[in-house]
């Protein structure tokens, strides 16, 4: 397996600010025969609130079922991330190496253990070793604080790249930062699971909203990117807010500043959301497929998804194929309303096809050009309705199979 | 793209009876550039009955939608097949082509537009060049009738062998044959699409209860199989009867010989929709995916073909691996009730994982050498109920990526 950086990172990482009430460490748990820290520990400042979404998968990892039991409370003094085992599909006993780290992590910080946050990948099936957690997360305690792109580097398992995001808003007349990191490319390579991102802002929001602001934001981000279709079995997103920031408390949608909030939020979580796309398992081309004219605006997602998803397109664009019958094929099989005859399609804003018929002198030249970059539009116009969506996928190439089947030789 | 045979493909064809009634031509309209008969013309008795199952893409072909009009009145007296071009998404004009051979083929059999069923399948978007369509009908009228095997060839299209299969039932005390040729090979090559399949039988069956018989042994063939999981704007099954078997009627269940007239179908069905998936595009292994233990049948199917259409899964098996971390995943994805610490999996019949763990002590040895063959059997138990399903399909290697994504290179 090539460890050469995916085409479509971005050229450079943004400057991450400092957000207080955070302070990352890093340190070498071993989890793999790897020279490279795999653990990370964020402590978090008394009074932080936490929201989170995680995985629908109807076998989830441990530690996936004890984070959505410590959201409950909303509160959040410790998070510890583990990259090289999932600790996934460990029955009962994948517990006891999450509750040993709760134990450390919570007398260290004087908390609750429902104030501690758990994350691992990696391997599925094999048991998270309980002395290496422990070593690693002591060894943690007593390191010096680490830079935002330490972190993003120590939660990586097959990542290519680091995955850094940032931005800000004005609330009560004051900047608050937001940044994320986040790990991820595709349900991914030899046994390496997991789509882990973290979100860390300064201002002051109640837990409650924080989940509500999360959940919208999660609604045009996470659950609009696909790489193959798998989901993983320890998918999460976290966010904390620390509350050090000394400006207004957002409660509600009525408070000054939540709407700008919400705006950075959603901002925020898409610029994670296509870092994953762009380090998708072998992408050569990064996919942006906007589906107008549905029924409605969850119509317009299934169909975007089921286009965003199909091998036959992710292949013609690996290809450079403006390959629109192939369009039309997963369009009609997302069984959503659709009309052959009142159907376009377009590439890199240039229709190919409109009332289901191939435009007429249609001069396939700019539409070759567009496909020979990295960044590919598809547009779909369903003629029925109002409903908008938009998703965001990578191609499928020679890369995706090396990674995932060739493996073992 | 290479031609050569499916690894996968049966050693022989089987030795096809004659179905009275049932008289196959083949002539060359040369839809496109190549040396081979792509028209296949059928002629039936006259008391023909049929009945079909089309595709559920909500962008179907001219032809589909003839088809589901003409299968309203249940009899058939020809079939003609175009391959090299699908005339889908080709709009109003698509049906110019169709209706110059509605009226030719009902003109020279003397019978109703209506009794003339019409399939395509090949490049989508370019209209069916009506004047081809028109000679190569022409020619074939004159030909000589042809083999089953013939026929069976001129509609491939980027089938690597021709699709054959044959059996028998008691019915009256009399043997009755069932015949069918099919085609297809994924959501298929360079924009060729559709699953085309076509059942002949000798057999005295009114045609509602054909379609009911049809549609249950779809269930477990034709809708149990998946290549890459797109679905074709074309795909088209139709069963004839043409009753010049000196048996009995079969009207419904009660029939003596219909239960054994329906075990003798799906059996047919079942070897029809093994062949598809044996010639899927850069297959190397024949997956068999058996789900048990499940709530339901159809919480079972949607498991299996969650599990059958995983990248993850389909990838890990061409690299030979018996990967039962990525089944989880996908039992965990398909959204259906499964409980993590009771699921079992096991690779040919070995058992690799239970009760959420993977089996203590497994000795790996016996699964590789399993995985190093062709056939491949995955067995699923969800462990809490009796519901169970079968799936097949075939594993995701270089060879898909090859024919879908480099074809223009």
């Amino acid at each position: 397996m090539s460890n050469n950086i995916s085409p479509l990172a971005p050229k450079s990482s943004p400057q991450m600010p400092d957000v207080k009430g955070v302070t990352c460490r890093v340190a070498r748990a071993q989890y793999k025969d790897w020279d490279r820290c795999d653990l990370t520990f964020v402590e978090l400042a008394e009074g932080t609130t936490v929201a989170g979404v995680l995985t629908q998968s109807k076998c989830p990892s441990t530690e996936v079922e004890w984070c959505r039991k410590a959201l409950i409370a909303g509160k959040a003094r410790g998070l510890v991330v583990n990259a090289g085992n999932a600790n996934a599909f460990t029955g009962a006993r994948g517990m006891e190496a999450v509750q040993r780290i709760l134990n450390l992590a919570s007398n260290h910080l004087g908390c609750t253990e429902e104030e501690i946050f758990v994350s691992s990948t990696g391997v599925i099936g094999v048991l998270l070793p309980k002395e290496k957690a422990e070593a690693g997360l002591q060894t943690a305690f007593t390191s010096k604080p680490c830079s935002w792109e330490d972190a993003a580097s120590a939660i990586m398992t097959t990542d290519t790249f680091p995955k850094l995001a940032t931005t800000s808003a004005i609330v009560g007349e004051k900047t608050v930062h937001l940044n994320g990191i986040i790990k991820g490319s595709g349900m991914i390579a030899p046994d390496m699971a997991t789509m882990l991102g973290y979100i860390f802002t300064d201002a002051i929001v109640d837990a409650g909203f924080l989940q509500e602001m999360l959940n919208k934001a999660t609604k045009s981000s996470f659950n609009c990117i696909t790489v193959d279709s798998d989901t993983s079995t320890s998918d999460t997103v976290l966010a904390f807010a620390t509350g050090q920031n000394d400006t207004v408390t957002l409660n509600s949608y009525s408070d000054p500043g939540a709407d700008a909030f919400q705006a950075a939020l959603n901002d925020l979580c898409q610029q994670m959301a296509h870092l994953v796309v762009r380090d998708g398992e072998g992408a050569s081309k990064f996919i942006e497929i906007a589906v107008r004219g549905a029924e409605s605006d969850e119509s317009a997602k299934v169909i975007a998804l089921s286009v965003a998803n199909s091998p036959l397109v992710k292949t013609a664009i690996a290809g450079e194929d403006a390959n629109w019958g192939r369009v039309v094929m997963a369009v009609g099989k997302a069984g959503e309303p659709a009309d052959r005859d009142k159907l376009s399609i377009g590439f890199g804003g240039i229709t190919v096809a409109r009332d289901g018929l191939v435009v007429p002198g249609f001069d396939e030249a700019p539409v070759a050009e567009h496909l020979k970059g990295t960044d590919i539009d598809i547009s779909i116009d369903i003629g029925l309705g109002q409903g908008n969506a938009t998703v965001w996928t990578c191609d499928l190439t020679h890369g995706y199979i090396s990674i995932n089947a060739d493996y073992r030789s």
